[in-house]
């Protein structure tokens, strides 16, 4: 089956729960952005995903991108299916009118990628790249690289890469060996190879333009000595760039996206920013590009969850050990999803897909409001938010995308295993998500070692001070989330007074700490699902029992074991 | 790399640890198998694992078995690395002399399995299913069955299979549809179709025994109405048998191993044991299969973390925190197997492995007193170890290599998502063994409902009693160990009590309890090894440690949920 969008869901974690419209209509930008046109774009993106996109998704993966001499051919159907993206303005969705797009909140955006995702992740992966390099050559480049290049990008006309790693330069982008040497025309000459380069050659476009990181002759070792130069596949005047894809990467997975070895051979590009400043113009889009993988990770597990669902509801297995009145003695088998432990898998996977959605779609306000309020401090608030928020999203929704496929694929025994259902797929596509963007690993010391740890917990504080101003004590499950948010809080406090006997400490646990912040999180989140939820339905009622039943142990468990670490430390060690 | 096993580490873990030799050779088959045998067989052993087997790992994937026509094409290779394992009578190693076999124990048997597992999994699919089938036949199948069918299954001569999924009968035997019609010459004709048959057809050996399970006419419906009924490939005049594989699987991993539609055509065969009691036939063998997938777990996981281990530690990405005291501070980036997050992954994988073979070590020597002894009560206890003990091994242990392999894979960064370190290929090999010889949610159900709440947990606690017997309460990791021992007890009761206001309640647990009886069991484990390591030696101290700081927090975690799910009980839920 392909993967359907469900716009009611989203329209109920938006506006009923979320109330996201208010607080985008409260931004300049977005004033007349309300809830009607929100539902109507709703409904158009999950009919364009589901009608367009959904059902290349198993063609791409069994026939792949495919590699002949340089040129890279992208699986039937998609350079149609790509034109139509770009035709409908998709890409352009969330662009700023000046440059050609609709000036729409990131929080649609958020929904459309999405559901982009859950229906083809490799198809996903091309126009994903492109809003990165918008925000960077936007905020970064010359008046010439902006007029010459934002508006084709913004459109989808030509799509872009980010060309970073290198075979020896994977999470330490200091090793960095690709130089940029400065011409007297104010260009530079790029040589070397990066690797992993996504959409790095492909036949969706006329122009690739890549975004690629070099470091100058006189440039200091490590990342301070790195620039960004812009290179484009074919240049102004019309002539082929001495840029080529040397191969395209067996993967696991992803197969319609292809994964390039770029060689750069004397290439011609401009800076992005200054010179030596190549990481920070990066990090501009650092946040979205990140969220963007959690919404990924949510769209997969979405796609996992929609295939066990369906099939527990059809496939019948054996008695259940509580039967519905209704079914005869004569029947001997009880559908699956009627089994408890299948239950469990169903409801738990459920509950991961809700809370991650009202969290990301937190975020992905908080982007809008960082960009577009007029307030200083609100958008600082914003920015503070994004900050902590995501890396936790990044690796708590690309773990469960990966992890809760897998429980997904249980639900089909044998079935599951082999190619006809298409869950497998699923399993295979979300491995990568736990990589790329930075490790999970690197997510979770981002989080504790350079974001918690330096102001003592104050900044994350302020964030979980906002959430816990939300939520009502005299409700039990509300003040539940609040307590947790206070220990969440000292154990930043602890793990920063052991870290002074044993650095090594927060590195071990960095994880650990992550995960307890992202159930705080979502003790937050279905919290404010329940509050908002009719009562009379099951659709909220079992996932919200799911979470606390099977989910919410996690927190103590890693709580425990963070603070018997924090006990532990003797300087010895 | 090729998967290298490390006989001294298994040596250990047998002879310092588990003392295996002396319970061996109180058996009187195995008077003869002492140390000095074992350590020889173990070096032989892995050589021939190492040098013939493991080479074949990678083209057995990338290849993979080739359907034509009814006939299966192995992998290059495969075919003579069979005949070399064949002609060094390894098949028959744990085979009963009388059947040409070498009589030698199980538990020698044992790490043959894990080893060619780990080395090359799809290859070891071919031999591993010839045991199951010998035990069945000898145990049950008449005399006319046994001295035509046991001497060329024990040598290898041919392959069997286990036919019994059909596409709308998998956890849920009792479903089988496949008919056997008895003859008046005392044979059946057997018509129907069979899924997921492993080894149903292939190149390797001439002739292939297909163990059917099948319902004669007059049968009634449900797992009692089913026989085991024998179709060989080729029958004893030399006529091909009506029997063929219409398709081979396309599935996510193990493409060495064809996985095959088998089509019954009235193809001729003989029962096995008497006509409805065919599950009961294949009873006799569910417990050494089980083993048997455990140990594929144990093995698969081995090989990831080999991998991991090695590219840690020549693999360089940035400063660890705490740097090796000879490290020139010229130096940018440190190996990333100093790294702590990466230490963690590793030490804990190590763990599993380490504990996880202990464990399935002893169960192989149960398995051989269950056989072997002379005394019945000794018999009897050793079989109810094995009942009880199976399927926690078989569940945990293939869990844990998915979920470890995929751990392994992020040490790789990127470079572990693409196909040219292999670590990829274990990770989707891995993912089946969570799935055949029983799902894991089936082993679950199995240990918690069908074994330990039946009698109270009575049964369990005997199993625990021995153990705690072999542990010295004055040292506070074996008192430790103890004390989880009776934890566990006492959850079987609270399960047991609340399971009467709520029936689905122990289905819900089912899997929680088996992960609280894993962690008590590598408890004991770890605190047996502990007490056999040298102190001086990291090797084992360092997995000790990572198994209590990062695997035994799950024990509470689990253990509360589950009391929690028994206090919360209501006979309206």
């Amino acid at each position: 089956m392909n993967y359907q969008p469900n716009p009611e869901d989203i329209r109920f974690l938006q506006q009923q729960v979320l109330q996201a419209g208010a607080s985008l209509r409260a931004l300049p930008a977005f004033a007349e952005v309300d809830d009607a046109l929100q539902t109507q774009l709703l409904e158009e993106t999950g009919r364009f995903v589901g009608e367009v996109i959904a059902p290349l998704n198993r063609s791409g993966d069994e026939t792949g991108a495919h590699w002949d001499n340089g040129e890279v051919r992208m699986p039937p159907g998609f350079k149609e299916a790509y034109q139509a993206f770009v035709d409908a303005g998709w890409p352009a969705l969330s662009a700023s009118p000046e440059d050609g797009g609709q000036g729409l909140p990131a929080a649609l955006d958020a929904v459309l990628y999405e559901w982009l995702s859950a229906a083809n992740h490799g198809f996903t992966m091309a126009p994903g790249l492109l809003h990165g390099a918008y925000e960077c050559i936007r905020h970064h480049g010359d008046e010439a690289l902006r007029s010459r290049y934002l508006a084709p990008i913004a459109s989808g006309q030509w799509l872009a890469t980010m060309c970073l790693t290198e075979s020896h330069a994977g999470s330490d982008l200091g090793l960095v060996r690709t130089r940029a040497v400065p011409q007297t025309d104010g260009s530079q000459r790029v040589s070397g190879e990066k690797i992993f380069i996504s959409g790095g050659e492909h036949d969706l476009t006329e122009n690739i333009v890549h975004l690629v990181l070099a470091r100058q002759p006189d440039a200091p070792p490590g990342p301070k000595g790195l620039s960004l130069v812009l290179v484009p596949k074919w240049l102004p005047d019309g002539t082929r760039n001495a840029v080529r894809c040397e191969r395209i990467e067996e993967k696991m997975g992803l197969h319609a996206s292809p994964t390039c070895v770029m060689r750069f051979d004397e290439a011609t590009g401009w800076l992005v920013g200054e010179a030596g400043r190549g990481l920070a113009a990066m990090f501009v889009m650092m946040n979205s590009a990140r969220l963007h993988v959690a919404l990924q990770g949510i769209g997969l597990l979405d796609a996992a969850w929609q295939k066990a669902d369906a099939y527990a509801r059809e496939r019948r297995q054996m008695r259940a050990p509580v039967r519905p009145a209704s079914r005869g003695e004569q029947d001997t088998a009880d559908l699956i999803a009627e089994h408890p432990a299948v239950r469990r898998i169903l409801d738990t996977q459920r509950a991961w897909v809700d809370g991650a959605r009202l969290l990301a779609y937190r975020t992905a306000v908080q982007l809008d409001v960082a960009r577009h309020a007029t307030d200083a401090r609100q958008r600082e608030a914003a920015e503070r938010w994004c900050s902590f928020v995501t890396p936790v999203l990044k690796a708590a929704c690309t773990h469960q995308a990966f992890h809760g496929a897998s429980e997904c694929l249980q639900v089909f025994g044998g079935h599951g295993y082999v190619r006809e259902w298409g869950i497998e797929q699923v399993l295979r596509d979300a491995r990568v998500t736990m990589i790329y963007e930075g490790t999970n690993e690197i997510q979770a010391i981002d989080l504790l070692v350079r974001k918690v740890l330096p102001d003592a917990g104050a900044g994350f504080a302020a964030c979980l001070l906002e959430l816990r101003d939300e939520l009502d004590a005299s409700r039990e499950n509300e003040a539940d989330a609040q307590r947790r948010m206070a220990q969440l809080r000292y154990l930043g406090t602890s793990i920063a007074l052991a870290a002074k006997s044993d650095p090594r400490l927060p590195y071990e646990v960095a994880d650990d700490y992550l995960r307890v912040a992202m159930l705080t999180l979502m003790a937050w989140a279905w919290a404010r699902i329940e509050r908002a939820a009719p009562t009379e339905s099951g659709r909220w009622a079992a996932p919200a029992a799911a979470f606390r039943r099977w989910l919410l142990p996690e927190f103590d468990m890693r709580l425990g074991l963070v603070k018997r670490a924090c006990e532990g430390v003797s300087p010895a060690r």
